[in-house]
């Protein structure tokens, strides 16, 4: 095979010829085998790292710091990974040493050779377009790197928000079918008052609809960027306009409205950003984890537990109980929010470990918030289209629960005061009669006026009560 | 000592006739002894309670649910707990089961019977002030606790913003005072580029900066409150006009502009704002500590370190060693810093916890935030103080770093390339020349070129550099 | 009020003159304003640093580095202190900066005050019995601080197994008085096969024993102790002998097999005991909130949930729903669990954070642990004697629950084969018939046959079945 | 391409006639896409399953309850999985619900049908070897899946340690090749006292060595299997004896001292050991991110830091900044630990989550701790073979931090008192002069005396001093 000589200033080596990454990519191969993850499982941020690129060689141009073939070159190279050739050559494992550089120097590598091809030279031949002396001028790991990152979550986020809006509209069809099915609400597990399962399930629905308020909210901070601070923010070997025109570019070429820190020394330092977006996701979590377990307790059963709702059977629940069905997709969804929630706690440790004018450990926390944005992506899916979309009611058992409820007596406190309802329930609790029975018997209330008190829409709504018709 | 005697449904107990509060806090104090943490411990907090009940006690009266002489009791008797007096009384423990029933019935206890006292009764003649019936009217638990809780949190968060600018203030000081001291940057641990002292302690006053923006923003979560969903939202046993006017009652007694969720059921058993918040104060911890962090690291020596900076000297720093220092200060903000990261945790489980329509583990996340706020508040007070307004810079130990250092190569780099500053950089390594002489005996770049590219405003800065005067 | 001068190299200081301790401990509580908990909130703790201040003071005197004099009136003062005397003169913070030297100082300032007055001297006059030379004399805060640390987590965990064994025990007894109460088993909340609720309570006593075990386990890593390094670990300023004699002194002293680690640079900046008692510490929890949760979840109800035990009344469940009663118990014990599980992240924190020679916040790490411990201790004896040990069970609703159940249906799969049992329960979920009729039904299996199988002796026990009956 | 039809009581699908999985296998491939990661990404945990069918048929032959041919057959398809073949076959997502049901599922069905073929039947004719009714024969998903898991974590530990080895073996190294280079200690960050730079490297290959034992210890807790609980533990379905005899197939087939708990219900539900396991882990991780940590350090400069050691070159550190090399190595493995400790929160919480007679997160669990404990791996290879065997150490630099320090003042404490010693430490500080010369001026020790003191060997171990030499 075809191979061809690099060097850097740690020595020369050789490589094959049909590679597109240099030198540096190759000894970031050889030095980090972490995990089983690539730069090319990230396609999003392989993505972003061209965009960041191009428009970098379009403000460079702009300047006068970019010969015309060059750029256009370069910009090309970009376009044709934008389109999703070439990714194969990033192969950087996403878990690295030195904050970033093995893979902006695999993007500068791949995209000077991919440049040099275009124009007619060949891979290597950097004199004609260098990795560094031309992809990255005007740049450094710790603005290109970070930037990337931040072009990449943006989208990642907004994908994320599409997908909750997906499940939100799961819940909502839901809550509209159960409106009319009275059940028992309850608290701490013990029985509360009456509500019905579509406010069950309304509630689901608000509370995803207030995540996706905070996730747009979180992925405001991440339109920050701060590309033209070079090595430390300080913006040394850029022209004076450069962050202006880079800040353009970078708008152009994503359509999005990212924008230039004012200061670059703090934004190249600050992990802010990915700390807080990792904490609204485990906010999201922590709820859609919440959401889950109702599910499960609600489907419990069938005959031993509350049995409620039915989930969609997805398959068999057991290699030795036979007929047995669990409640598989909220168990997975489950497990995603777990690993969310632990994700933030690698982000916040390598957060805090972040020294001086660069905080080195922004590999892990890019691989932490890809991995949980996209388990929380496909988790969403799943539940919404592989459970909630089929969940059905048992209605009979809901209303019993209702009708054999002692909970219901909260009801007659405005009526008969607390004290009075107390006793009634302990007498319901010790004999097993209903509320109804032992209020009439007591001589509390007269048939109607129960009768009207525990009307379903007087018991789940604030209702207007008068003593005085006591 | 003088007796009354007390029932609920479990049955009868005698309790001391000179508390105020009765029968189910005494349960409480029986049940819950886990920390050493009362809720007078939280003062805030009791008065907050007071607020709700106040609150209450004029919406109900102003419904025609309370009568005009048990409503001016009732308010008399939250504004001296307001006004400080009885704090004492409210004596559970912090952390206790029931979802903050316990909380809300010292409440309810105390007030009764201060209300009592005030219409001319005993202690314990319920049947004219009851807790249950009189103070806890149109309320629940499950909405007075959490609207308390909020109410507290939003000042509690104020308070801390506070501190926070106060800090700001220091870190901005010290940017101003130490504008004009070069020294090198450093990323890695690595020698990077040049900077000045005022711009690292810049980028500390913009990180908190922004920090105090996020806390602000998570401020406004709490001002959404529940009250008027009583048991678990729907509103049973209020009237259909409460929930609006407690509203404007609570912006009343309180001054602040607290609002009613659009939909109570899942008002009352979310903890997304509690959550979100927690993870705000870690994203500000773990930029707090890694300030600490750099502190400690740049004024590391006084021989044997970097020695850039002095922090004051607060104390002894051994007991062996004499004459050692050390950077106490930061040493102990960071560990408030793990601590508030270690709640976070809490908060989430405690969060996750939750179950159908409450969440029974609101009095850990209560106990925790407001632990976390405090500490947070003292620390950053005592940073500020005693340590960040006495910093001293050792000037020449700065400028000689960057005088030897062989990072200022960077800026050599659009003239001569990456290549050949790699080679000048290592060459320097290697004979322990400087960057400066082995340029010049190169013949790269003239003694001219040289001094306009080194002088220091043009490496802290972007530059305007003009390869054609080559 | 009369008042002394003391001095350190910081400066000079008036304190009162009835405080035993002096001008460094004076400097800490300036600096240290953090938690509301002091060092003599945690008696354990002020009474291992006496322990070792003690066996030091006996082999400084055993080598003919302390005088007989001297020796005599530091043991005195240690002695008045293990026997609770001086306890309010440790009024440092528990969290502190400069990794417990203010601690340690504290500690060495009151002793010599209490020995300079056994001795006829008065407070302040350190010539005669000096904090550092002769108190502290051979140490340094970086031996003596975490040698108590360890002699006080040794007692705490002590104490912890004893509550565990005592929790234990109400499990055991709970075992026997259900062992023959049938019930379903619940596997992921859907019914799975019968167990008896003995067993259900069996489980939780194997647990917790083996958490005992794991416990104790760790409490031997606190056994080994490195007083004798002074400093950092090489023993700069001890005698050569004198870690080998202080070793004896404070097996003595503590009566307890404390031994001086092999190489005491390792010991003096290792953290990896307190991370691993942490760690199980949180295993402990994890596996005391599951069984709370599970308490939770079996008496759920009364009406609407599984309602198989019920647990103790402790106090009336809400403000608003008369009769309602909470498992507030198991609540307070999950949010114990939240909180220690918490702490593990901030010890985890701050023992990744030492750097080099020292772990400079151990401060917050013994804070957490000591937490920790006294909390679960107390949640351990509050489950038990508050809820467990009344635990009554429902037995009826057991029965009923088994017999009604699809579950069984596993138990005929030896026979007829695990798709004929799967086609049986498709049946029954469909139709709501009984396992045992449908299998009759269908002639499978006959009434003889069924019988034996579903014999309850022969569902919660391994069995021997022969299908050639068949 | 050629199909073939299976059903479940989900009903019936069509399946690729050339996969050796069946319709459970297919539903949950389609039901759990949340992972890039499936089953055979982790080859020895599929071997694992293998080891458990095989040891499971071989029990099941010895108690006459599966014909030879089965056996046979069954056992030839586990032999051929664990010679590497059919891994391709085990498809399902490591994250998914059911418990490890699909995981079980999939095992069972590979094995069935590989198993057909060997008996010369077509896959798919379960009526000769049935996924449930023979692969799984005796077994549930509740022993199996765990029991395979804990053979797995036992290979993998096992590995782990043998890793752990070879790092403290490259530890062990330095400190020999650098025992007698003298530095300085640091406590906080500021000068201490006198150590040697073998003594540095000596604690890491302490600290490793202690942790290995630890994991060892960890290693003995999965030893314990509940092979032969079935369902829940209680045993339903399985022979009085195939408990017994199972556990010897298990140590047969293995080759490993596994053990049956005594009792399986609890067994079944505990997940102790692992939250221990990966407490343990996190142990670990904590204190080689402390190593790194400190390598980072001292390796910090090379100008403008502390530069007492040198990094192997491992890569350019920079795309801007030429001539700058990182410690890429630490930095890689300081990751891996910020992912281990997130890990372990996710464990945490997963094993918290379980109700009642079942863990049902187990999949995650197991998904953490393998990636845990692959990268711990991969790590401490890469951090021996990168970068401590090339370390190298710049003695001079060392050196002269000890001569020009003013720690070693406290060599004199024993002989001129603590007073003394701060008061030369005072001048040292102010005027720059040595604590050697400043204390001959005062006259307070002779030259000899001094220099006794100060040799290095009496300053880094215990030191005999006489005060009456003086």
């Amino acid at each position: 095979m075809a191979t061809r000589k690099e060097h850097d200033f740690i020595g020369e080596l050789e490589i094959d010829d049909d590679v597109y990454y240099g030198v540096q990519t190759f000894r970031a191969m050889e030095n980090f085998h972490i995990t089983n993850e690539r730069l090319s499982d990230f396609p999003v941020f392989v993505n972003a790292l061209a965009q960041v690129k191009k428009a970098a060689a379009l403000a460079n141009h702009e300047l006068g710091l970019l010969d015309t073939n060059i750029k256009d070159a370069i910009c090309k190279a970009c376009d044709a990974i934008l389109a999703g050739e070439y990714h194969d050559q990033f192969v950087v494992d996403m878990i690295q040493g030195g904050a970033g550089t093995s893979t902006n120097m695999n993007a500068n590598e791949v995209i000077a050779n991919i440049a040099l091809e275009l124009m007619g030279h060949k891979k290597g031949e950097y004199e004609y377009c260098h990795p560094n002396d031309h992809v990255n001028l005007s740049q450094s790991t710790n603005d290109a790197y970070p930037t990337a990152l931040r072009i990449a979550l943006y989208e990642r986020l907004s994908g994320l928000t599409e997908s909750m809006r997906i499940l939100k509209e799961s819940y909502a069809k839901k809550a509209e079918e159960f409106q009319d099915i009275l059940k028992m609400g309850r608290t701490q597990l013990q029985d509360a008052v009456p509500m019905t399962l579509g406010q069950e399930f309304k509630t689901f629905e608000l509370m995803i609809n207030k995540d996706i308020e905070r996730v747009l909210d979180a992925r405001n901070l991440v339109r920050i960027i701060n590309l033209g601070g070079t090595a430390i923010g300080t913006g040394i070997n850029s022209h004076p306009d450069y962050k202006r025109i880079v800040e353009e570019k970078i708008q152009e070429v994503t359509g999005r409205p990212f924008i230039t820190a004012t200061d670059l020394i703090e934004a190249t330092q600050s992990t802010g950003a990915y700390v807080q977006i990792s904490g609204v996701l485990k906010r999201v979590s922590v709820k859609l984890s919440k959401v889950c377990n109702d599910l499960r307790l609600l489907s419990s059963g069938p005959r031993a537990g509350l049995n409620e709702i039915n989930l969609p059977k997805m398959q068999p629940g057991s290699s030795i109980m036979p007929g047995k069905v669990n409640p598989v997709i909220p168990e997975v969804v489950n497990q995603v929010c777990f690993a969310v929630i632990g994700n933030d706690i690698t982000v916040t440790m390598a957060a805090e470990g972040g020294q001086l004018q660069l905080n080195v450990f922004e590999p892990v926390i890019a691989y932490s918030l890809f991995n949980s944005i996209v388990m929380l992506n496909r988790a969403m899916i799943t539940l919404a289209h592989k459970c909630i979309d089929g969940i059905t009611a048992n209605e009979d058992v809901c209303k019993n629960f209702v009708l054999n409820s002692v909970g219901i007596v909260t009801a007659l406190n405005p009526y008969i005061g607390y004290e009075n309802s107390a006793s009634i329930a302990k007498e319901c609790l010790n004999t097993g009669k209903s509320v109804y029975d032992i209020t009439l018997e007591r001589g509390l209330l007269s048939k109607e006026q129960l009768d009207e008190i525990f009307k379903p829409q007087n018991m789940i709504n604030p209702h207007m009560h008068n003593k005085n018709k006591n």
